[in-house]
């Protein structure tokens, strides 16, 4: 499946290594727009893209309303409260209502996997999964893709590349997304975790497992650390956050053993003093608010590649 | 009164059939922008269009919305809560200030009857009347004309056709709206409900009764299903939503019953198991998701006709 | 320095009279292009300004929003809790995601004085304080003196005219700026409060006090009347609403003494009944409506001084 030609972004699953590096490569000129003084091409001119927030996350439907504008597509926001959606048939007839307005993609978040892929029965628009339930986030895995590419200036793939994933991969779509994203490109992934943060079925996940973040530092390229979901404490799968700090935050003595090259990564938004004990503006190698600025681009890029008429980006400016 | 002078559209009342069909026939132009690539006109360029909706509607709000992007207006959402306009004097600060800043028309939609024809006292501005208590809801009614103009081929009119509204006819803005409208046309129109929810003194109405559905059924052109509002229910005004769905529901048995060509009607949004028990992707006849395409169109003509300066909308594309 | 080169409007403060006759005057060209048939410039196109306020206002951010669409900005709307700013950290990793996405221009209204100063050290945007605290608001301050002069016919300052500023002055961040601003154009100040509701060190401002509202009123040429904040009275540190009114409210007997040029402005919103006692549609005097939009062109003259390229205004037009 070449992603000129899909229709939806669903899940990392469904891309070929060649389907992720055509998206980085359209996001080499996403970028190029975005430094220019009106940073805006009308490519999308007319088209509408509806997100619809089932789960509220200013920060992504930001990024994605900031791609849209910027292709000069009309965008509209649905904040729904989960309540409204306790039936199938609910949900259905929101989207054919909304749908019958005239909608060109939805970019959909839900709590529940497999929701945008279910949506996909019911509209003739296209749809961006933007995060459902524990399943997958995959515009997070290729911006993630983007900014190590970019910063590790690895534009031919990621063989070799050692990356550890620390946090609490059972609950994440983010770790979902980024570990098949970074095996497709060729990486070593490793995960860090407690026991009770670990998906049960990891073989057959390409990666290796890990319980000690300290003996994996000096050799690590990427250091990616998850958010910590305040809730996992109260349902005694984390100890305490002191504890988890103790054990698997980001500490300035750890940042110390990191390689000078290595990148810190996390997809936001921070836990202060739980997964990041030191400040992000202390270290050399944080690649986090690139990773948000390549949010945009990469954003465009998907938007561009599902809704574009296929005509060439580096020609256009905004009249 | 022609509508192409107009100032206001706030009641159906105020309405001639010939003013009718002239905004259905400049729907025809929206419909045709609307399946361009690029579906936008700069008609409205500049145009301020703010929507104060003091009850929530997002699905009207979007529409109204969609239709002034769609014409190139600016537009503006304002959700205020009821508390705010307890008094008088507050709505009229509150026109008045956000008149000041400079606004072309405002969007109302609020709980009380009568309430967008007091604000046209205080603004410069059109008003257009989105929905005001039990009274009125003149832009449903004429997307509810287009669609039965369209889908039944009746651009001259409606001489003859029968047209039954059922369900909650006392509470109904759309029903008031649509009898005056549907009558205007020349439809001949029966209203079908239980006593307790028929108004007072239906004698000065265009309409025909009936209490009983089945009866109805084999000669109906347009069976027009209203919204039962479950508040209702506890006021004693009707039976249990069961008892309700077996005089009134709309099942497949009854469905059976309708002429092939008949349509299925409904303002939106349906409870699913109490006024519609089949599934409309089962009805050949339903124009339900045709009525929310045509409301854009529909509310493009009407803020046209009143905001736009007179030139050909046909020559017009976006630049 | 010139408000033309600077980055930030921050405080009134910071602007000496010419940079205040400059905005101004810049604000007479936003007045034209407002009363366009199509208000709209293409100057700050591809900008994008993002109103993210702590406090809510719908008012002073509709303003900020008008405005920089009619220079066709793109614009953006955070309304923040002002729960997750409880720490600096956290205050700041917003502003730096959000400025990672691409901003221009950020407009901040926050209850705590100082902050957007603050913000200023972690991004590269420009600052424009919407009101901070008890502290400041520099674009009420430019709206009223560009109220006053247009009003007054006062283009070349304000020498010698006498302004009393009536109200809660302790804990108004628009008297302050006023202040300030008043004087600067050469303006003779009264503040006319209860001694509860004056700030404790008065020695430091360039102006008179007052405690007696009815012998001020013949002379006046402006009575700039502040909101009551109802929460003040629960302090203790207002009388009951009802004497509020009996010693500082406009009255109709009051309105009758003020001379026949004076004006009578507010901030809004108003307290009718309180601080306004007289229907302000039968002050012959009332600039409050002016004030509002005013409101619009001046934040234009602002955001078009911080952001735009120096660019000839008066001869864009909207292709």
């Amino acid at each position: 499946m070449s992603p000129r030609h899909a229709k939806h972004l669903l899940s990392i699953d469904d891309l070929t290594a060649d389907d992720i590096h055509h998206l980085l490569e359209l996001t080499d000129h996403m970028v190029e727009i975005n430094h220019r003084p009106i940073p805006k091409v009308p490519a999308l001119r007319g088209k509408n893209v509806v997100s619809l927030f089932f789960e509220d996350s200013t920060r992504t439907r930001t990024s994605f309303d900031t791609a849209a504008k910027r292709l000069s597509a009309d965008t509209m926001n649905f904040a729904v409260s989960s309540s409204s959606v306790n039936k199938g048939e609910s949900l259905r007839d929101t989207i054919e209502t909304i749908s019958a307005m005239g909608v060109d993609a939805f970019v959909i978040r839900h709590k529940s996997s497999g929701v945008p892929g279910l949506i996909t029965r019911w509209t003739d628009a296209s749809i961006v999964n933007a995060g459902d339930g524990w399943h997958q986030h995959p515009t997070q895995a290729l911006l993630d893709c983007y900014t190590i590419r970019t910063r590790l200036n690895r534009r031919d793939g990621f063989d070799g590349l050692r990356i550890a994933i620390v946090g609490d991969i059972k609950h994440s779509r983010v770790a979902r997304s980024d570990v098949q994203a970074f095996a497709a490109l060729g990486a070593h992934v490793t995960l860090v975790a407690p026991p009770t943060l670990l998906p049960p079925a990891l073989h057959d996940w390409p990666v290796a497992v890990s319980h000690d973040l300290d003996s994996l530092l000096p050799d690590l390229d990427v250091l990616y650390l998850l958010r910590v979901q305040r809730e996992r404490m109260d349902d005694a799968l984390l100890p305490s956050m002191h504890e988890y700090s103790a054990m698997y935050g980001l500490t300035a003595a750890r940042a110390a053993r990191l390689a000078p090259h290595a990148l810190v990564m996390h997809p936001g938004p921070m836990n202060r003093g739980v997964e990041i004990v030191v400040d992000p503006a202390d270290l050399p190698g944080s690649a986090i608010l690139d990773q948000v600025t390549n949010g945009v681009a990469v954003r465009m890029a998907v938007l561009f590649s599902l809704l574009g008429t296929g005509g060439d980006l580096r020609s256009e400016t905004l009249s």
